[in-house]
């Protein structure tokens, strides 16, 4: 089936909305943080540790899972959910962003983008028809339209030409979509300009897709920058559709985000900053190499609820990340995924209740205490 | 409490047998194999992994840890229990072996050893005394005696001081050994000598330990002379205690070790080639990045119970194997440690019936049948 976004209610000091999401694995909450696959596993974690977690959809990347271990491969195994074994819904990106970000394009064309592969850098060739039949193969429950991703900051003269190319890419993939059970989100761009922002956003819904992302953002720009890219573009947004802001996870852009009308949140920042140490607290980000830590014997947040806290203490994953046991960065992925879901679970709560803004308030007050 | 062996039964065709061992943490039943955890962690495992895999005693090693964290650390925490949070019994190694293997040894004196850390090179000296103290701190159920590991071969000359020395060591250790609730072994070395392997034997028996190893084993010796060093230091050890083969861990040599009338083994083995893309099966070692396990959707064992058996398929760990994902040596490690647990099961259920010495031959007839 396709995605079903139901709005329950808004907040009415903002654009903050609380609603659910239907999918071929059942109705979930939305605001929610999705955590990333990028190969077909969210690094270190079982799909039973995600469940544990709270998790709704996750995420994985196409342009990974397309060079290693292809989608035919995928697809044989009987689709990406067999193949991993996560029993809930999966979002598959387009590959774009991982194209511009990771490979660097050698040309840009009407056609698509040549590129060199990041692994072996043989010479490969990523259009939107390609994209779309890689997702369809990986039969995921969200497939991404292909999009330009530029960096920031270009001039509005390149920007202008780039969302009118992604505009016709978005049109050629859903051309050729053909899952039945797999949905397509169309992708807004237009970089900080409001103008091209509001005819990406325009446009795009013309074309007409079972969801909405914004891309452009986090490639560069300040947070300021980012938000008004965000509200330059959900209030051009259907609100019977969800919204998806891609790769932003940072606890107060998750924050921000939703009061700008933000539904869905994805980031490898959770598991990629655990891996190095670190821990999201209420009280800010922590890393737990820090000595202070070394005869810490409290959980990494007294009432979190996650394993990690549950059974170990700051003391022991310090010993752990000091002394490269991989444990530790599994430990601190498990509890920095469950922060960013049970922080959406808060959200939702605080939107029923019409006092999102001042949960932002508060929020930011005690993350930045520490700082002061 | 100190640990009680109780003899159930023995194989009447050989030496093998089925007992049981009180420890502060409940009864378990031997033979017994015991995961690793080197640095106070089962590498990429947590302690609920490891009771799924049905763990009785698991291992940790003094060297590691006097360095790292160090033992008054671990004793702030609670003891190593407390900070690992494994609620079984745990053994903890001299620290002899790793300063013998890792760390090359400076100066072996009357006295102990200097040696430089395999860290950061800056000068130690570890004696009897001080193993033993840091095992106390540990607070681990069962300490080593410290002891030397002369690498193979040396000469019977060099062999029989050696062996001396190791049991003044042992009586120096017994001497400051102080915690009431750990039991302390005592460990018989002398190379492939018999009459050495006899003499140490005989005498450490006669220091009174609570229970017996088997050292010098794994050091560069071909099997069957590993296999002599197991039988002629196994005969003179008393029936009422438990005997332990440390570093031992290949299921062959699990099984020659049973044999042999040894209850405890231990080996990283298991876990070390889990994180290398390999995995026991009854039909022999197989490596999980062969291109033959591509499109292999079934189990890496069809009736085995372990987690990654149960949830998991030959392609999709080969592909987090071959792109470098952890949860693959993770899922690996599972599935090793509870077939090398399973396997002690069996020879359990063997022993009780007299029939170990055929179960040794149907286990190598299978396991080696695919290398024909």
């Amino acid at each position: 089936m396709k995605v079903k976004y139901n709005l329950i209610c808004k907040d009415k000091n903002c654009m903050a909305r609380h609603g659910t999401l239907e999918t071929n694995y059942g109705t979930y909450e939305t605001p929610m943080f999705m955590p990333v696959g990028t190969k077909a596993t969210v690094k270190l974690l079982t799909p039973d540790e995600l469940y544990d977690c709270n998790s709704g959809i996750i995420l994985s990347n196409t342009y990974h899972l397309w060079l290693r271990p292809g989608p035919e491969l995928i697809d044989k195994a009987g689709g990406l959910h067999k193949f991993m074994n996560y029993k809930g819904p999966i979002l598959t990106d387009s590959g774009g962003f991982q194209v511009f970000s990771l490979a660097k394009p050698k040309d840009i064309t009407e056609e698509g983008v040549h590129f060199k592969s990041h692994l072996d850098g043989s010479k490969l060739f990523l259009t939107p028809e390609e994209s779309i039949r890689v997702q369809n193969l990986l039969d995921s429950d969200i497939a991404m339209s292909f999009d330009e991703c530029p960096p920031f900051p270009v001039t509005h003269e390149y920007m202008e030409k780039s969302i009118e190319r992604t505009l016709r890419w978005a049109e050629r993939g859903k051309k050729v979509h053909s899952n039945p059970r797999q949905s397509l989100f169309g992708i807004v761009q237009g970089g900080e300009f409001e103008d091209l922002r509001k005819k990406s956003a325009l446009e795009t819904v013309k074309i007409g897709f079972d969801g909405y992302s914004i891309g452009g953002t986090s490639v560069g720009e300040d947070k300021e920058t980012m938000y008004k890219m965000i509200d330059y573009s959900t209030k051009y947004l259907p609100e019977d559709k969800v919204r998806y802001l891609m790769g932003v996870g940072d606890p107060i852009d998750i924050i921000e985000g939703v009061i700008r009308g933000v539904d869905l949140f994805d980031c490898v920042l959770s598991t990629r900053i655990a891996r190095h140490g670190n821990a999201f607290t209420r009280n800010g980000k922590i890393n737990l190499r820090n000595l202070k830590f070394r005869e810490d014997f409290t959980p990494i947040e007294e009432d979190c609820d996650c394993y990690a806290c549950r059974n170990f203490t700051k003391g022991y994953i310090r010993h752990l990340i000091t002394s490269d046991e991989l444990l530790g960065g599994r430990l601190l992925s498990i509890h920095n995924t469950r922060f960013l879901i049970k922080l959406t679970e808060e959200i939702r709560e605080a939107i029923k209740e019409n006092r999102m803004l001042e949960y932002r308030d508060k929020f930011i007050e005690k993350y930045y205490a520490n700082k002061k």
